[in-house]
C-alpha cells in the first residue's frame, strides 16, 4: 500500500473551515487507496500572537521556553484537524513532535532532526488511521521540546517521508507549483512540471519562497520524491526529483531576483596579507551576511575586494568597518546602494559552456550594466541596478525560452 | 531544605502582568530558603477560546483530541511564567504534564493520576531551578496526552506535593481563604484559620468553589498539608489539615447553600419491590444526578420516595419517568420546584448529638418549612423554599456562633 505525506502550511489551516477543507483533500487521497500522513503548521497568525505574548513578558525570552510556547501552535492545529476527520466520518490520530518520535539535537529554536522513531505512526497507519503530525517541532534526548526553525514544517514532512519510506511527499501551498520566475514581475513566467533537487535548492536559496532549502536538501540526500502543489486545486503542481526530463531542452530552468542589495568595495595595502580574511571574519562575528565576493588584484593599483550585502545591514557594516579599520588594516571602503541581484538557474549549464557569456550579451543588448558576477555549476548571478531588475529578469526569461 | 508547591488558577495568570506577579510572589518564597514548584492553569479565557474553535469543527469532537487541544492552554502559561522568572533574574524550567512525569489512566477528559515520576523535577529543584508545571494534564502509558477534568490543576498540585513529599501545598485563588459561608449572602461570614480535610471535603462537595473535592480527597489520603490563600495578598489564608484546633469550640464550621433544587415524589405499589431500584437505575442511565433521597413507607398508604435533583435536569427527569412508567412500575410522580438546599458542616457534630434537632428548631423559629433532610457524620442538609434560603443560612450562621 502506497504512503503519502501531505504538508499544509499556516495559511492553508488558518480557519476551522480551511482545516475541514484540508481533511476533505486528504480523504480524497485515502480513497485512492493510499495511507496518509498529514503534517501541519500553526494556524495563520498564531505564531505572531504567541511571539507578542512572549514579548509582553521579556525582550529576550529564554529559547527553551520559546520552543515550549511556539510548539502549542501546531498542537492546536493537529487536534482540530483530527476532529475534522472524525466529523467527516473518518478515524484519525494527532501526534505532537515527541509523540511522532521526532528526535532532534538539543538546539532550541533551530534544532536539526537526528532520527525519527516511526513505530507509533506505522502502527496507526496499519490500523487505518489518518496520522496528523505537528510540523516544526521535536524533542531532544532528555525530553525538552525543540523547534526546527524556519521552514521547519517542510523539513518535518520530508524527514517523515524519508523515515516512513513514503512513496511521495507533497507540499501544499498557496501557489500551484514552482515557477520559472516570479509571475508578479515576469510576464511570461510559467509553472514547471519538473525540476531537479539542485535547481530547486538554488531557487529556494535565491528566495523562491515555496519550499525551504533545508527541506530540499533533506529530500535530495534521502531521495524523497517531492512535489509542490496548490492547496486550492487538484492540479499536479511541480515534481522535484533527481533526474528530470528537460522540457524543450531548456538549459536555464528559472530566473530569480532580489532587490535591496548594496555593494561594498574595500581597498587595502598589498603588503598586508591578512586584510581579506580579517574583513570577512569581522563581518561574520557581527552576523552580517555577505553574498557575492569579487576580488581584483592588479599590478598598478592597491588590491581591492567588492562584496554584496543586503541593504538593511549596510548601516551595521559601515559602523563595524569604521571601528575596526586599523585592526583589519584597510585603506578605504566605498558603498553603493540601489542594486539588485538577478540569477539564472539550470542543471543544463554544467554541460553548456558559454551560458555566462550569453547572459552578459543579453544584458548588454538591453543596456544594463553588470556590477558583479558570481557563478556556480548550475547558477549564474549578476548584480545590476535595482531600476533594471525587472527588465533584466524579463529579458533573460524570454531569451532562454522560458516564456510561454 | 523545605519544598513548597504553589498553585495559581486561570484568573491569577490571565495576563502577562499577572504572570509576572506570580513569579514575584514565588521568588519571595524562594528567598525564604524554600524549593519552589509552581503549578498553573490556562490563562483566563483560553480554555473557552479553544472550546469554541473545537465547536466550529464538530459538535462532538473526539475526547482524545479535546485533550490534545486543551493541553496547549497550560503549556502557554508555563512557558510565559518561566520567561518571567528569567526576566526577573531567576532560573526556571517549565514542564508539561508528560515532562513532569504525571502518568494517568487512559481516560480522556477525566483521567486520574496513577503515579508521578518525579526524577526530572527533583533534579531541577536540586539544581536550584524554579519548576513550573502545567496543571490539569498528564500522559497515559502509551503516550497520549490526557486531562484531569474539573479541578484538575488543584489535583496536579496536591499530587505533586504528595509525590515530592513537599512540606506544604498552597492553592492561590481570588478569595483569601475558606469562609464559614458565602459572604455575598451571609452577613457575618468570616474566614476560617483552619479546617479539617473532611469538613473541607463536605464544603467543596456543597459547592464552596475554592477547592475541588478530588484535590481535597487526594490531600487527605496522602496527608498533604494544604492551604487556600489569596493571590493578591500575603495573608496566611486557611490551612486544611487532619487535626484542627477548634476555634471557640465550634461544633458547626460552615454553612453552605445552593439554589435551583427540585423535589420529585414517586408513589409506587407496595407489591412491586423492584420499583425503587428501577427508578434510580433509570435516572443514572440518563446521567441525572440525584442528591437527597427520602423514603416513606406507612401501613395505610402506598409507599413513596422523594428525591432532590437540580432544577435544570427537571425536564429530562419528567420525560424519562413518563416514558418508563410502566417498566419502572410506579403509580404517580409529582414535582416541586423553587427549592434550595442549606447545609451545616462540622466535624464536632459526630460527638454532639442533638445538632439536627437544634437545626430544625432554629428553622422552625424563623418559620421556615423543612421539605427534606439528609445527614452524614459531619453534615446536615435540609431542603427549604428558595425564598427562605438566605434567611436560613443567616439564621444558622448566627445561631451556631459563626458570625464575627
Amino acid at each position: 500500500m502506497e504512503t503519502v505525506v501531505m504538508k499544509f502550511g499556516g495559511t492553508s489551516v488558518a480557519t476551522p473551515e480551511k482545516i475541514i477543507g484540508v481533511a476533505k483533500r486528504a480523504i480524497r487521497e485515502k480513497e485512492k487507496g493510499l495511507r496518509v500522513v498529514i503534517v501541519v503548521s500553526a494556524m495563520g497568525k498564531t505564531t505572531d500572537t504567541l511571539l507578542e505574548l512572549a514579548g509582553d513578558i521579556s525582550s529576550q525570552p529564554p529559547k527553551r521556553e520559546m520552543d515550549m510556547l511556539l510548539a502549542t501552535g501546531e498542537q492546536v492545529t493537529i487536534a482540530l484537524l483530527a476532529m475534522a476527520f472524525k466529523m467527516l466520518g473518518h478515524e484519525a490520530l494527532s501526534f505532537t513532535g515527541w509523540q511522532a518520535g521526532i528526535e532532534t539535537e538539543s538546539v532550541p529554536r533551530n534544532a536539526r532532526i537526528e532520527q525519527i522513531h516511526t513505530e507509533r505512526i506505522e502502527q496507526a497507519l496499519s490500523d487505518g488511521y489518518f496520522c496528523v503530525v505537528a510540523g516544526f517541532q521535536g524533542v531532544d534526548k532528555i525530553g525538552n521540546i525543540t523547534t526546527l526553525g524556519r521552514g521547519g514544517s517542510d523539513t518535518t514532512a520530508v524527514a517523515l517521508a524519508a523515515a516512513l519510506r513514503a512513496d511521495k511527499c507533497e507540499i501544499y501551498t498557496d501557489v500551484d507549483g514552482v515557477y520559472t520566475s516570479d509571475p508578479r514581475f515576469v510576464t511570461g513566467a510559467r509553472k514547471l512540471e519538473q525540476i531537479s533537487y539542485d535547481e530547486m535548492l538554488e531557487l529556494a536559496n535565491l528566495g523562491a519562497g515555496v519550499l525551504h532549502p533545508r527541506a530540499v536538501e533533506f529530500a535530495k540526500n534521502n531521495h524523497v520524491p517531492l512535489s509542490v502543489r496548490a492547496s486550492y486545486s487538484d492540479e499536479p503542481g511541480t515534481i522535484i526529483q533527481e533526474v528530470i526530463t528537460v522540457e524543450k531542452n531548456l538549459i536555464v530552468r528559472g530566473v530569480a531576483f532580489e532587490s535591496g542589495i548594496a555593494r561594498v568595495t574595500v581597498t587595502y595595502k598589498k603588503a598586508f596579507n591578512g586584510s581579506l580574511a580579517n574583513i570577512f571574519t569581522t563581518l561574520a562575528k557581527h552576523h552580517i551576511d555577505v553574498d557575492i565576493i569579487v576580488q581584483s588584484i592588479t599590478d598598478d593599483a592597491p588590491p581591492s575586494v567588492s562584496f554584496s550585502i543586503k541593504e538593511d545591514s549596510l548601516e551595521e557594516t559601515r559602523r563595524v568597518l569604521a571601528e575596526r579599520q586599523e585592526e583589519i588594516g584597510f585603506l578605504a571602503a566605498t558603498y553603493e546602494v540601489g542594486l539588485s541581484k538577478v540569477s539564472i538557474v539550470g542543471s543544463g549549464m554544467v554541460s553548456n559552456p558559454g551560458v555566462a557569456a550569453q547572459m552578459f550579451d543579453i544584458l548588454r543588448l538591453e543596456g544594463i550594466p553588470v556590477k558583479m558576477v558570481s557563478t556556480s555549476e548550475i547558477k549564474i548571478s549578476v548584480v545590476v541596478p535595482e531600476a533594471d531588475m525587472k527588465l533584466s529578469a524579463n529579458a533573460l526569461h524570454d531569451a532562454y525560452g522560458l516564456s510561454r
